[in-house]
């Protein structure tokens, strides 16, 4: 029986929003409430849970509460009893297949590299973000951001990971690979983005080549691989972006006298990144979900299903078998 | 009298595109005929100018004409009498105080990094790009892509120069300039980042600190200073996650039974980065305007508007000057 793990004590609405977003996925049959472990303070959780009909959830005791002002080396050091630090734990100890947390990225990060062993052959983890592209269907970018200075080998493995998860999760059996560059030509980019060319070229995924900026909302790839720091500013950009777009066509409509309503609800359904359950971090042994801070109960529900969808198509044995195949080669 | 010169043959559209935008400029007031300079085949230009009533304006005559096959170095070594190389001479000349084109990026940088001097105390030349953010109100970005491998100098140096820009340009006595990062905090980034912050810090400038991807569409500042691959990774995921969203926008409208012609009209105006003239290759002697090679008309008036604009306003009077004070200091 796969079993997930959630952080009950991260993200902004916590743990409100977490127990309901279980709740949420117990009674669309995501998941059966056996199923999910919640790690967070007992006397806390407790009566919520029995309040809310899930008292068949099972709690890890984490008495240590986070802050904003936690570092990544405070809550392991000083706080080594909290719900992210033993939810990591958990996975590590096969207790379930998945950790998911709307928590700190720094801190589950941090615990995940320091928790879990690297899967084999994988050099570093890197996370992995779905987004909807053009006609409603989405690419995956990886990395968004754990390493801003990745070697090309590294770039690599992120295209052989992303496909893998791609295809587990989002399913397209041949998820086509892009680089992002600042230009279609072999001879753009900079050292790394020409340097891993060299390498996407020969692995056994399906490289369509570099994609500028411009090409990942248009579906010209599945899965867009950058370094960790482009990859987070084309995430934050394009979610400034779109909520700076939707905030000015709410303005415009009004404007112009035009009950809008029903658009602009299905446009923030679109560029709602909660709709794929999180951000995967990808090349741990075990899977690990990191939600948005802000996520509520849909976004937890979400990242549920995706968590045991991840699990249950096995990822990461394809992306272990794929990493073999690339190293052999 | 100050001049400009513009590339007739540059752009998806030329020559008649560019014409008609000097036609629109001298109909508008924006620019006398007898201040605009246009370089390209005489035998081709001479009768279109003739029809359009513009035979106030000057030809240079360039024979040779530029294929997108033309790599900079075929333009510079094989076709020396292009359009874009005898540009940037009449502006190295004095014949002309900026150089406006809408051919290819790369050529227009290398002819102007070849054929005008640096400005005194600058190490690179950088491409600043105006976009509309929040409310309505610009902000800028340098680098776009003149160099993808900077130096934290040079990131201070596009500080500079960007503030002198928008300043003469857009009309903000203090333009506030942050650093595009991954995170606020200043313990996040890379080298590169880490080093620059130090320096921006230092800076005669209007400093504001680290900016993510989320903050630059917010108008949390008004230049946003970055590496030339990540600046062009933001420039064109903007482009086209704009781009997706008003089809997207169109499409759900449609649906919906609204008529929503004039929103999508507003949105579109205000996703167009025309309206500022195009990107500006800052850092070199003499005003140099790179145009989108879909450039129409509009395109064209307005980047001559500003063209004129940024040399009366003399900016690259105070990038000399306000490089030297950070050079004392």
């Amino acid at each position: 029986m796969i079993k997930v793990v959630l952080d009950a004590m991260g993200g902004d609405h916590a743990p409100c929003a977490n127990l309901e977003g279980v709740k949420l996925a117990v009674e669309r049959g995501v998941v059966d409430q056996r199923r999910v472990l919640l790690t967070g303070p007992q006397q806390v959780l407790a009566p919520e849970l029995a309040a809310l009909g899930l008292s068949g959830c099972e709690i890890i005791d984490a008495p240590d509460v986070l802050t904003c002002n936690d570092t990544p080396v405070d809550a392991m050091r000083r706080k080594p009893n909290n719900s992210i630090s033993l939810g990591i734990r958990a996975v590590a100890e096969r207790r379930a297949a998945g950790f998911i947390s709307a928590g700190s990225t720094g801190v589950v990060v941090a615990a995940a590299s320091v928790g879990l062993p690297r899967l084999e052959g994988i050099r570093r983890p890197g996370i992995a973000v779905a987004i909807t592209g053009e006609g409603g269907v989405p690419f995956v970018v990886v990395d968004v951001g754990a390493n801003p200075q990745p070697k090309a080998v590294d770039l690599l493995q992120y295209a052989i990971m992303g496909s893998a998860y791609y295809r587990g999760t989002l399913g397209n059996d041949r998820p086509r690979v892009g680089l992002l560059n600042i230009g279609t030509e072999d001879t753009k980019g900079n050292p790394l983005t020409k340097e891993a060319a060299l390498l996407l070229r020969e692995a056994p995924i399906n490289f369509v080549g570099n994609v500028e900026g411009v090409d990942v909302f248009a579906g010209r790839c599945d899965v867009v691989v950058c370094d960790g720091f482009t990859g987070n500013v084309l995430l934050k950009v394009s979610e400034g972006c779109a909520e700076y777009l939707l905030r000015t066509t709410a303005s415009f409509m009004r404007e112009a006298g035009i009950d809008g309503r029903q658009v602009l609800q299905k446009l923030k359904q679109r560029v709602d990144y909660s709709e794929y359950g999180g951000a995967q971090l990808l090349g741990v042994d075990g899977g690990v979900t990191i939600c948005h801070g802000r996520s509520g109960p849909e976004a937890i529900c979400n990242a549920i299903r995706f968590a045991l969808r991840a699990a249950g198509a096995e990822v990461n044995h394809h992306i272990v078998t794929a990493a073999r195949a690339a190293a052999a080669s």
